[in-house]
C-alpha cells in the first residue's frame, strides 16, 4: 500500500507553474481572490491560496468586502474586479453570506477568469468533456493526484460517493472523458459498500467522517479522500478511516495532507492558464 | 411484462399541452424549425414534429436554409429567428453540414427559446439539477415514460448505456436529480451485462443494434431502449434485442413505438413552457 502525499503531487505541479511562468519574461498573471465578510475558513483558505500562488510567481489582490454588504454593492464590486484587464482569475470565496445570491455573479463572472469553474460555460464544458474551460479545483485535484500516481482510468470502474455540484458530479465527468465507468453514489443510495468494493478506485466526498470502513474496500483499491472534518476528540480526519481502509488499499490519500494540498495549486494552474489565453500566449 | 407504448405516454402528455393552450384565450405558441439542406432523415423530422405541433395548437415556422449556405449567412438567418419576439421556441435539426460550426449557435440561442437544450446555460442547468431550463427532448422523453408508468427512480439502481450528450449524460444528471444511483456505461466499460443484470433499470441509447441480450437482463428489470438502427433485413430495431429480453423484463419500451413516439411531444411541452415564460405567464 501506498500513501500518496498531496505535497509532492503539488511540488510537482507547482515546478511546471511556476517554470512556465518564469518564460513569461516579466509578463506576471494576477488573481484576484474576492471574500465576504471574516469567516475564519475563508479568511484561512485565502490565506494558503495567496501563500501558493505568490510562491509560484502569481501576483494576488485580495479585495475584503464587508460581511453585511447589500446584493447592488456586491454586484458592483464584482463588476470592477470582472472587468479589470489587470486581473487574469478570478476566486470567490463562497459559500456566501445569506443576503447574497451568487447566481448573477455565476452567470456574470468572464468564463475566461473562471478559475474555481462556477460560471455555467464551464459547467457546461466539464459537462461536454471540453477541457477548454476551468473545472471545480477540488475535482481537479483528484485527477491531478492519479495522474501523478500514474493511474489510468481507461476502462476502470470508479464509485465516486457524493454528488455534489462542486465534486462528484464534475469529477464523474472528468473521470467519464478518460474512458472510466462511474457509479455515483449518494444519501439515497441503496448499498453503497457494494458499490465502493466493485469499484477499482472510490473517491469520497460526501462530508462524512469516516464513512468508509474496511467493509466497503475491496483488496487493491485505489482511495481518493476529499472530505474534510473533524473526528469525535476534535481532530481533523477524512470520509475514509484510513486506518481501517489503508491496509486493503493499493494507494490511498490521506486526510490532512492529501487532497486538500493539492488544491490550491490547481488553482495557481488555472491562473496560468487564464493569463497564457488573456494575454494571447494561447489561441483557443 | 408490459410494453408501454410511446403513443400513450404521447397521447396524455398531448392533452395536457393542448389543454393549457387552450386556456390561453388566443395566445398561440410559435416555434421555428430550422433546417438546412434536404436531408431525408431531417425532413422525416421535420414532418413528425410540425404534424406534432399543430396538433395541440402550436403554430410553426419552417426556415429552410440551402445545404451549401456560408457560416456567415447561416450565423444571420439563425439571428434573425432568435431575435424574433414572435417566436418563442427553436429547434435546429442537426447535424449541420459539414461547412457549418454549430458553436456559435449554442452560445448565441435565447435560453429562454432553446427547446432542445442545446445552449451552455441549459446544458449547466441539467448538471446542476436544476429544471427551469430545458433538457434535450430525447434525455426528457425517457423520464416522460418512467414517471407516465409509475417508476418511482428514488434509491433505484440505474445502467444508462451510452454517455453521449444529447441522452446518457444528460439522462444520468435528470436521474440523479430524482435521487436515482445511475452508472453511466460505454464502449470502455469492462462488464456491461454485469452493470445492466445488477440495475433495476436500463436505459440503452449507444446505437448498436441489438447489442442489449437476454444475459444483459435480470428478471423484473424495467427496459428502455432509445436506439433507432436498421437490422440485416433493413427492419428497424433498437439496442435492445427485444424479443429475447421482454420476457424477462417487468417493463419494457418498443422500437419504433417506444422512446422516438414521444420525443416531438417533449418538444411540443418544451414549447409551452417558453411561450409561458416569454409572454410573461409565468415568473421565474
Amino acid at each position: 500500500m501506498t500513501v500518496i502525499k498531496g505535497s509532492d503531487v503539488a511540488k510537482a505541479l507547482n515546478a511546471q507553474t511556476a517554470e512556465e511562468i518564469a518564460s513569461w519574461n516579466g509578463i506576471v498573471p494576477k488573481a484576484a481572490i474576492i471574500r465576504v465578510g471574516d469567516n475564519p475558513d475563508d479568511i484561512s483558505y485565502e490565506r494558503g491560496a495567496v501563500k501558493r500562488l505568490e510562491s509560484v510567481g502569481i501576483a494576488c489582490q485580495l479585495v475584503t468586502l464587508p460581511g453585511d454588504i447589500t446584493q447592488q454593492a456586491f454586484l458592483e464590486a464584482f463588476s470592477k474586479v470582472n472587468d479589470d484587464p489587470s486581473v487574469h482569475g478570478i476566486l470567490l470565496l463562497r459559500p456566501l453570506p445569506p443576503q447574497l445570491d451568487e447566481t448573477p455573479v455565476r452567470n456574470q463572472i468572464n468564463p475566461d477568469k473562471d478559475i474555481d469553474g462556477i460560471s455555467p460555460i464551464n459547467l457546461a464544458k466539464v459537462f461536454s468533456c471540453d477541457d477548454s474551460g476551468f473545472a471545480p479545483c477540488t475535482a481537479k485535484a483528484v485527477m491531478e493526484i492519479l495522474d501523478y500516481a500514474g493511474v489510468n482510468l481507461h476502462g476502470k470502474n470508479v464509485a465516486v460517493v457524493g454528488a455534489s455540484l462542486v465534486v462528484g458530479r464534475p469529477l464523474s465527468m472528468l473521470m467519464l472523458a478518460r474512458e472510466a465507468t462511474v457509479t455515483l453514489c449518494h444519501i439515497y443510495t441503496k448499498d453503497v459498500p457494494k458499490e465502493c468494493r466493485e469499484a477499482d478506485i472510490v473517491v469520497v466526498a460526501c462530508g462524512v467522517p469516516k464513512l468508509i470502513g474496511e467493509h466497503h474496500i475491496s483488496e487493491g483499491t485505489v482511495v481518493i479522500d476529499v472530505g474534510i472534518n473533524l473526528d469525535e476528540n476534535g481532530k481533523l480526519c477524512g470520509d475514509v478511516d484510513f486506518d481501517a481502509v489503508a491496509p486493503k488499499a493499493s494507494l490511498i490519500t490521506p486526510v490532512p495532507g492529501g487532497v486538500g494540498a493539492v488544491t490550491t495549486s490547481i488553482l495557481a494552474s488555472h491562473v496560468v492558464k487564464a493569463a497564457r489565453r488573456l494575454t494571447g500566449k494561447e489561441n483557443r
